[in-house]
């Protein structure tokens, strides 16, 4: 669906500021609570935290995040869900959400009730309020931008940093093709895996994969290690090449280092009885520069998405 | 200044998203933390909070906050600015930020320095820690959105809510030509006033005046009441009109509803004692709305800032 429209009587600059600030709470419903605890005052007010707080901020933005061809409903869960992703890799869980919306005054009443709808229903289903929130206009644009508040789902949170020479490489999922299998918008953030994998001691490092293994995996890597990937490991997506799973992005599948010491099959399996649905993979382990074992993919032969390229 | 440069050499895609991100880091310094605390992973780690949290968010975007007249480092220093501006009407002080940038490929690296040199300074001189970011690029778009978390500066919060008929309508500093004036973006931030003011229990309900006063009183209007303001007090600008005090917008003041039956010179002199360098203006109480008493402003013949005009 086009976001823009050419009939006057059916943009949101038809509706004026008021009338159309009504109706995004009324999209928003149940997803949305009143002020102070939510939307229409000065700041929303929330409730104290238990310990560390996270914080993430990405967009959607039209021609870049989003074209004509996803549906309205499921940009607006993309929002949500990139940032729940962002979260998953930390091991946490989402408290609240505020929206800044960047608007043509040509976009669509339509287009702007679905993407509200599926904001709200996936803000729904994983329990994020949607408490504040701010509405420019400028001119050719369709943006939204979201910070996503969250807490550790259990004791700790995992960072980038962390792993080891020798540690094992996990990734979960598949990858590569995300564009023309849709799953860049029909995804699921991986937040009950983030949280389990939070809670094993041997997890030294997590992040999610959002502009291709090939670019992310180097900043899980330890000093003076290299990644030593086999590449028959490598979980492809069905129709998805070696080189579309290494640098195509938009995955939103959690990377994690292992610790060398562990029981690999006594992880996996603990893992197969808690995600029996959610492939695991090991690809390989961090190795010391100059230790590639022969075989090894060789990430510099590989992009992944370069952002103001 | 022009954020856009012709020469791609001077142009942030010259640099790439590596090195641009490395001078970013840079250029804000000590007011950006480093991961976990700050930018560096997929979410920024926050300390626990002490009782309730506040949050808001608002932009600037090229063309409709600013334009080549506006300084890039005043802005930056706007950006931050403006979200005080929502802390300070709630009684709130910072903790810290969260920055969503989008850029066109073709935006000056020149600009961009100055924007963020502009961003940190502000950011230290109010403490505000830059704890994270988003950086995203789209076609002829230069715009910053700004996710401030704060606290409560003292026991309570104060909202929109809570006026009744007869309190007393008071304004801080004066009205106007914000534009023509540069106050705009080089107006400070009432975060000392608000505080204040929210420790006072006589400060039923409060704002920020940033859309224009005949638009903004009417959320702070109890329900069945009007605002009868006496003209002769607006504190206009030097050089402004009535109209532009009540429509101009970007005024950044504070306005506050103070109980009927508290003592007014008390409470005025007390606030000379706190704040000499600040102008309070008493302009009016709210009375029924069959009650506006003669020579009153009727507000309905002001329009403030509407957006998605």
């Amino acid at each position: 669906m086009h976001p823009f429209t050419k009939n006057y009587a059916d943009s949101v600059s038809a509706w004026g500021e008021e009338k159309l600030l009504a109706a995004i709470r009324r999209w928003l419903g149940t997803a949305s609570p009143r002020s102070p605890f939510g939307i229409g005052d000065d700041c929303a007010v929330l409730p104290a935290t238990r310990g560390r707080q996270l914080i993430t901020v990405d967009p959607v933005i039209y021609g870049r995040h989003f074209n004509d061809a996803v549906p309205p409903r499921a940009v607006g869960a993309k929002l949500l869900k990139r940032n729940l992703s962002d979260l998953a890799a930390m091991g946490g869980r989402p408290t609240a959400a505020v929206l800044a919306l960047t608007l043509d005054a040509r976009v669509s009443r339509k287009w702007l009730e679905q993407f509200y709808r599926g904001l709200a229903a996936s803000a729904r289903r994983y329990r994020v309020p949607i408490v504040g929130g701010d509405l420019a206009q400028a001119d050719g644009i369709v943006a939204a931008s979201l910070t996503l508040l969250g807490q550790a789902a259990g004791p700790r949170v995992v960072t980038r940093t962390g792993s080891r020479v020798g540690d094992w490489i996990y990734v979960t999922g598949t990858l590569g093709g995300s564009l023309r299998s849709r799953h860049h918008y029909q995804f699921t953030p991986r937040l009950a895996e983030g949280a389990w994998l939070a809670r094993q001691a041997g997890v030294h490092a997590m992040m999610d994969v959002s502009d291709g293994l090939a670019k992310d995996l180097h900043a899980l890597t330890p000093r003076g290690a290299v990644p030593g990937l086999d590449p028959t490991t490598l979980p492809c997506r069905p129709g998805s090449t070696v080189a579309a799973a290494l640098s195509d992005g938009e995955d939103y599948e959690l990377v994690f280092a292992l610790g060398a010491g562990r029981d690999r099959r006594a992880f996996e399996r603990a893992w197969r009885r808690v995600f029996p649905r959610t492939r695991l993979s090991c690809l390989g382990r961090f190795v010391r520069t100059n230790a590639l074992p022969a075989g090894s993919l060789n990430l510099d032969d590989y992009r992944g998405y370069e952002h103001l390229r």
